[in-house]
């Protein structure tokens, strides 16, 4: 059987009209800022009063594996489910970045028949979000080193800089620079480096910022350097924060668009899932809780940093309570989990799977002990799936009192996630007892210990001394107060990406800890995190094309 | 008096939906792309076989001098005059930069009660087609590397890599760096520096491509590199020009605005007016003459340089002819020419002003014998201007057989730009002999001759050794058909930038001679241009901010 690619899906889709899409959730003309036909803004200012009523569904993963787990895919579907139902659902997803478009990945949209669309457009420049990060990041680097050129009124060490230069590529030649060479004129020389956009702290910021005002002061609160005697330097310190804010205040407004069974689609807002908290904005998810019955969102990577990062930092900061959390998993994923080598995870093996199981099940344990959650298991369908292999996930599940349901949404669109809206649905009117996992008032330390051993279920951590050294100084200048955003391999449990399944007996070791002010957390580093990709040995750049009328080709 | 800031009228302007401006041009639905409320793209395809008959009418000036001439306020105030007199009329600009937005310089977007708006909007990130520029340069700087870093099959010579990196801001840090430090992972070691974004040939290219498909072949035709023995290297080379068309197929599309008077304005492409033509986009300016029946228009710096390149190189490559030149030129400005100090410009001096008129009649008369055109020479008035300096003014312009037009559209927009729009009526009924100032077929030296004696009064120009060399090269290469692109100073006929008013007996010096093939121009530079601008020592970033409510402050 062929099968139709993503891109040709969507460009045969026949999207509504997006001032339709608005109608639908009670967006008026005067709230809605279109971007072509198909996308537009939402100016939140007129939205200020409305209560937000709706009910939040959380979509998250098992480990990631190379046989794919289909997150988004199920999200769009889920939430195009919803709406066959006759329920009132907007969907909540992230941008994605431009750079690895280029690369290897393709676009990043959903699958099938569960996609948003416009997918080009969301794909590349969408209504220039990250543009306009990449811009307040580098008028603040330009900043930094103009002041420095000009004299260096606040003596801030160039050898302390913490605040990079961004561009939405993946561009592995910007990693380490040297800048500033050619004489006096023309800069100060030092090391330097460049970040794509999306691991900007400006990204984090705006995703967690609730208004204009939040936002500029959260902008006003980053550190981008030291002093020569230690004390950080901060984006006030330039008076860079309402310059910064006007290039920023469009992006702040959440982008609406549609899927392709025409449920109302905030995409806005997309942080790393290690360095920041990947999730999509609160802006995005505070407005689609006031004009929708139910919200379906996803956090990054698995539950083990997505949904503990969803939970611990953008609900505290948002003040959100999800009312159900959804774990995506495959037959195929769980049996690489339990070490079944990729050339035969077509193949049914029961006790491949039954060794892999653990992995989803420590999930579900964490969303449903650890943070109170009402949780229910989606198994993404492929064709090869077997009953047997489906009947055991679903028996060892019914055992920690979960549900599973199949979610066949990439070949069906809405009408595949039936059972899965009516599994979610239930679990929406369960009460639930939402905790975080720690309390922003502990200590660093503490707060890391307690991710690691209630959701990781390590022994304990180990911090290297110039991680202790780092805690003592964010605790000196006021920083230790903020949650924890762990940056870690998002292919294990532990620190360790080869440890798949569900493992014990292991430390986790924090090799640094960083504050990012601005976003309010402080991040624990386990180790090197790479925030700058390279292209592949043929870019998929090399396949994209445009033909005269400007139909796009070549993005998958 | 009190004067009311750039930004505060423009704050105060009760704008039309851009519906409403789209229909008094015949704009339909289908054509019109919203991006907000206030701002559109045109979807040229819609329009493709529609005659052009509009008039086109070019803005030029003097020489420019710290005293300021007032071009592009002129152009709005001239489009609202002509729309007060019942003419179709539709104007046409160039989009600012971002980056000297936070640096001295401000917004650019016409000045007093003549202005193109949102000004705001059309200063920041306006509809995003510089940072598709960026984008689109920044990829192809990406797979040049990359391609360098899988195994350079290519043979590329890192140290003649020609294609730099572009950001849109001033950072003069960037200008020089050393990139791919880090080890094996990380790149390939080698000098690099970054332009501003409108210093990308992609913009020059953007500006003079005619359709999608122009566009990816002017784009594939781009050399970036040369190998190790001397051949160029292309875009097409590293099949980029699919992908980097995919960035700009809404870049290409013209953005329709308004002005504080209702004029359609199309705002599009904005390329560095020396090493590059200064002109707003071919697209733009077929659509307008496709959609009205007066057009006007501006060039960059002054005649020598803009309205040179405006005829030779826009109006070659879209085949315009235009109907009517615009001289602009203020009492004070000429008073610099002839040599009268800053602080004194305010004060009555026929003889200084006598001395500077030959700057104002030596462009004139350029427009008139050299390409064949009529002219009006608009003074922008200041209210010190006396009668006596302007009937000086006006005396010395009738003895050549030019009219002059007081424009006092600043202060009173359209109503006070009546004089000149009834002048530039009458020129475009005369009939004119629109000719090039040479050939394209012409040698490289004899194309440069020509610009250089015909339009600058020079006695001839000296080669430097290198450019020889790189003439020879480029017409073994073939590149040798194209017009030429003059980089000089803007502040003289001559390329010293201290020789005002109308200099003779001097030579030009050619230091460098280089192609841009997917512009396709020569680019001849006089002396170093500067393509990454710095900030001030209190950068405007400073002052600007945004309150609760969205509403900027401090763009001016």
């Amino acid at each position: 059987m062929e099968y139709k690619s993503d891109i040709e899906i969507a460009q045969e889709a026949k999207m509504l009209p997006i001032r339709e899409i608005a109608e639908k959730i009670g967006i008026g003309e005067e709230t809605l800022e279109p971007y072509g036909r198909t996308k537009a803004k939402v100016d939140i200012n007129h939205l200020k009063d409305q209560p937000r009523n709706g009910k939040l569904i959380l979509v998250t993963a098992i480990n990631p594996t190379p046989a794919g787990e289909g997150k988004t895919t199920t999200s769009v579907g889920l939430s195009d489910a919803l709406s066959k139902l006759g329920k009132k659902t907007v969907l909540c997803l992230r941008e994605p970045s431009l750079g690895p478009v280029f690369g290897v990945k393709g676009g990043a949209a959903g699958g099938g028949y569960s996609q948003v669309v416009p997918m080009e457009d969301i794909n590349l420049h969408f209504t220039g979000d990250f543009h306009a990060i990449g811009a307040a990041n580098n008028l603040l680097a330009a900043m930094l080193d103009n002041h420095i050129q000009q004299g260096n009124v606040l003596d801030i060490d160039t050898r302390q800089i913490v605040w990079r230069r961004a561009v939405d590529m993946n561009d592995r030649q910007l990693r380490n620079i040297v800048c500033g060479l050619g004489g006096k004129a023309n800069g100060v020389p030092r090391e330097d480096g460049f970040d794509i956009t999306v691991a900007s702290e400006i990204m984090a910021v705006l995703c967690l910022s609730t208004s204009l005002k939040d936002l500029k002061e959260r902008l006003a609160r980053m550190v981008i350097a030291y002093t020569r005697d230690g004390k950080p330097v901060t984006a006030s310190d330039l008076r860079a924060e309402g310059a910064m804010t006007a290039l920023l205040k469009d992006a702040l407004k959440p982008n609406l668009v549609q899927t392709l069974e025409h449920t109302p689609a905030f995409i806005h807002g997309g942080p790393f899932a290690n360095i920041a908290h990947g999730c999509n904005s609160i802006s995005a998810t505070e407005t689609a809780l006031k004009l929708g019955d139910y919200v379906v969102t996803e956090a990054g990577f698995g539950a083990d940093l997505g949904a503990e990062k969803f939970l611990d930092i953008k609900c505290r900061a948002g003040g959100f309570a999800p009312n159900a959390v959804v774990v995506v998993a495959t037959v195929r994923a769980l049996k690489h989990h339990g070490g079944v080598p990729k050339a035969e995870l077509n193949n049914e093996n029961l006790e491949g799977l039954e060794k892999g199981l653990p992995n989803l099940l420590q999930h579900v344990e964490n969303i449903t002990k650890v943070f109170g959650l009402p949780c229910v298991v989606a198994i993404n369908a492929f064709p090869m799936d077997t009953k047997a292999e489906l009947n055991l996930v679903e028996e060892r599940c019914k055992a920690l009192g979960v549900n599973v349901a199949l979610s066949e949404v990439w070949a069906k669109g809405g009408a595949g996630g039936k059972a899965l809206a009516e599994e979610v649905l239930k679990l929406c009117d369960q009460p639930s007892q939402f905790t975080y996992c720690y309390e922003a008032e502990d200590s660093i330390a503490d707060k890391i210990n307690a991710i690691a051993t209630k959701i990781y279920h390590a022994d304990g951590v180990a911090f290297t001394a110039g991680a202790k050294k780092q805690m003592d100084k964010l605790a000196a200048l006021g920083y230790d107060k903020l949650p924890i955003c762990m940056a870690k391999t998002q292919y294990s449990f532990s620190d360790d990406a080869s440890l798949l399944g569900s493992p014990r007996d292991f430390t986790v070791t924090v090799r640094n800890v960083k504050v990012s002010a601005g976003a309010g957390f402080i991040v624990a580093l386990t180790g090197d995190i790479m925030t700058m990709p390279g292209l592949p040995k043929v870019p998929s750049a090399e396949k994209i094309d445009v033909d005269e009328n400007g139909m796009i080709s070549g993005l998958f």
